[in-house]
């Protein structure tokens, strides 16, 4: 199995800029961008993308997903067979494990993720926990494995993308094998023609291109739960896996951008800042802003929402903007009294980092001319 | 309007390697992923994205384009209005103007494609010649202006997006005012509700958001059209303008890829090499394959086609691959006797820049073990 072609994970020296490995990642795979906060239901192709390998082609036609291990009757199901079953549409807001991994120092080396690995879906597909049920779990049961058809070598290791849930966990009534995305069939990088979706975890578990479900009475050792996807502070620790997603709120940024700096412009007056909060299991009961870099915070208003903590929920906050050079930032509580950290939470994989967004912003008084350049913030990433 | 926010363009220094700007520039914006060579038709969310500001959000319901300046009958035109009208569906092979700028060296500091920016849609819409000639072209026309409604600041000067073409160029009968793509109306990132499609020329002149079109009697002097978008040795200089597609092959990145390097793997034995070519004006006449790092080309096959230059061919090469560490390369030649360059041809702006592509793959006898670390290429940028 052992193929080693790429060197072990490793974090960037203090002074390393990124790499072209790192920027190949970058220029695959795609963030939301901010500005896309504006839309309840991200539309396709703004939704974050993190595609392990290669987007593998699979033909409708021909695809078949089959569930097996421990089952009494395993079962082998095509796409007719999984649209003829009961159909559930949900709205889930989905974020990779390593959003703002590229914001850490020292900086694990891997896709760099500045803030935006996010996006909401509406999925519609068939629940899994009856699908399971109906093969006849066995008793001793205790994990499922979701192998996806997407192939390649990560950290010396070949394999086909696998993740396992524990049975408890696949049970839940909201587990989805989803076909569609947003009203039309699965577009072939978010899993055409069959994938995953489990609310409230990061996108690792979502596992995409889902061919092959297999029960099992043991835990599952396979290298993207065993090996990636732990928090470990020194390489040779077993580690905490990583589930579901902590509480995150974004900013939409104000006014219009820089191209390059991507720094923020606004004419001084009344704005209403805005943006979404979101979390993986306990809702989300405040978000709060600060103007001045985080000296002072402010409870924003928090829409109100029927719907699970995984699905984001607008907030806002009416900032009557005056010249000056502003940092902005926005930070979410959850039920279970988890706020996102102002200090940055590191682990060597650089998962499950809800560090404070910062948004900079040069406000203007519109009858004069701009500030100088010496004024103007430094080129920090602001993600 | 100098808003001198963020820095003047400038050039890396030999060992800089990728800044933070640059990595919010590719986060936000994305490549093809090279598997995507593999569609007629790009699906979308796989076509490439080059968003200069944010994208805009605009109500289809109050959306107007304007046609004005020196014409006889200024003409505003609703959504229906435009429906209304002839409709035509096309086949465009789209390229930034930028693709290929980060494997420079130096290297411009800006947007850091690799290979990918390119994508193939079939865009619907009307043609533009017809609108303009209703709206009465003054004899002292010489150039049309497209504005776009994204706003932002570059360079320091603050802008919507603008960029003109000549009269004869806009009249040529393939412009259209495009309202769909790929059969469904414009997505956000692509100029919802309305973009100029301009069949090959580079990326941007095919203005996003359009909403005003504006007939010259003297050269538009806008920023994207003498600032940026220009061929420059040195700063100073007024440079020339970037208008078509340079020739282009792209190789689709045969077996399976390592997770960070991008290298790829594949199993000795025959391998149908297969990709894309295009070019802007004059059609692509031949491709070249070279196995061996560019000692020897070898001519490809070149799939039949009655379409214009800027709709990419297939093109394929059977190998028979025996274990080794390869670097393959592609070059396409078009009928105007242009071959793409083995060495770069350099500018400041990192522009039109054709320098061949690069894959490296290790090519693994199946029946034994993979080779060595040692053996690895190193983690060259390969596009």
């Amino acid at each position: 199995m052992a193929q080693p072609w790429s060197s072990p994970a490793r974090v960037a020296e203090p002074d390393e800029q990124i790499s072209f490995e790192e920027l190949a990642l970058a220029a695959r795979n795609h963030a939301l961008p901010l500005e896309a906060l504006r839309y309840d239901v991200t539309p396709i192709g703004l939704h974050y993308l993190l595609t392990h390998y290669d987007i593998p082609e699979l033909d409708p036609a021909e695809f078949t997903v089959t569930i097996a291990g421990r089952v009494t009757r395993p079962v082998r199901l095509d796409l007719p067979a999984l649209r003829a079953r009961p159909r559930v549409t949900t709205r889930v807001t989905m974020e990779c494990a390593g959003n703002g991994r590229a914001l850490l120092n020292p900086r694990p080396v891997s896709q760099p993720w500045l803030t935006g690995a996010v996006g909401t879906a509406e999925w519609t597909g068939t629940p899994l926990a009856p699908v399971l049920r109906e093969a006849g779990l066995a008793d001793d049961a205790v994990e499922v494995v979701f192998a996806g058809a997407d192939h390649g070598v990560e950290r010396g290791v070949t394999q086909d993308y696998q993740r396992s849930l524990p049975v408890a966990e696949a049970l839940r009534d909201e587990v989805l094998l989803a076909y569609e995305m947003n009203g039309v069939p699965l577009p072939p990088q978010h899993g055409a023609p069959l994938r995953l979706v489990v609310p409230g975890w990061y996108g690792m578990a979502h596992v995409k291109w889902l061919r092959q479900i297999t029960v099992r009475d043991t835990p599952f050792d396979g290298y993207q739960n065993t090996s990636a996807y732990r928090l470990r502070q020194h390489p040779d620790e077993p580690g905490e896996p990583v589930t579901r997603m902590l509480p995150r709120a974004l900013l939409q940024p104000p006014g219009y951008p820089d191209f390059m700096s991507r720094v923020r412009g606004l004419a001084a007056g009344p704005c209403r800042l805005t943006g979404r909060a979101w979390a993986g299991d306990a809702e989300v009961t405040g978000v709060e802003v600060s103007i001045d870099g985080g000296e002072h915070w402010t409870p924003a208003a928090l829409e109100p929402s029927d719907a699970p903590a995984w699905v984001w929920r607008r907030w806002w906050y009416d900032w009557q903007a005056t010249p000056g050079h502003y940092r902005l930032q926005a930070r979410a509580t959850d039920a279970a009294g988890r706020t996102q950290p102002v200090d940055q939470s590191w682990n060597r994989g650089g998962f499950t980092n809800n560090l404070v967004q910062r948004v900079e912003v040069m406000v203007t008084d519109a009858t004069s001319p701009p500030a100088a350049a010496a004024a103007a913030p430094a080129p920090n990433p602001t993600g």
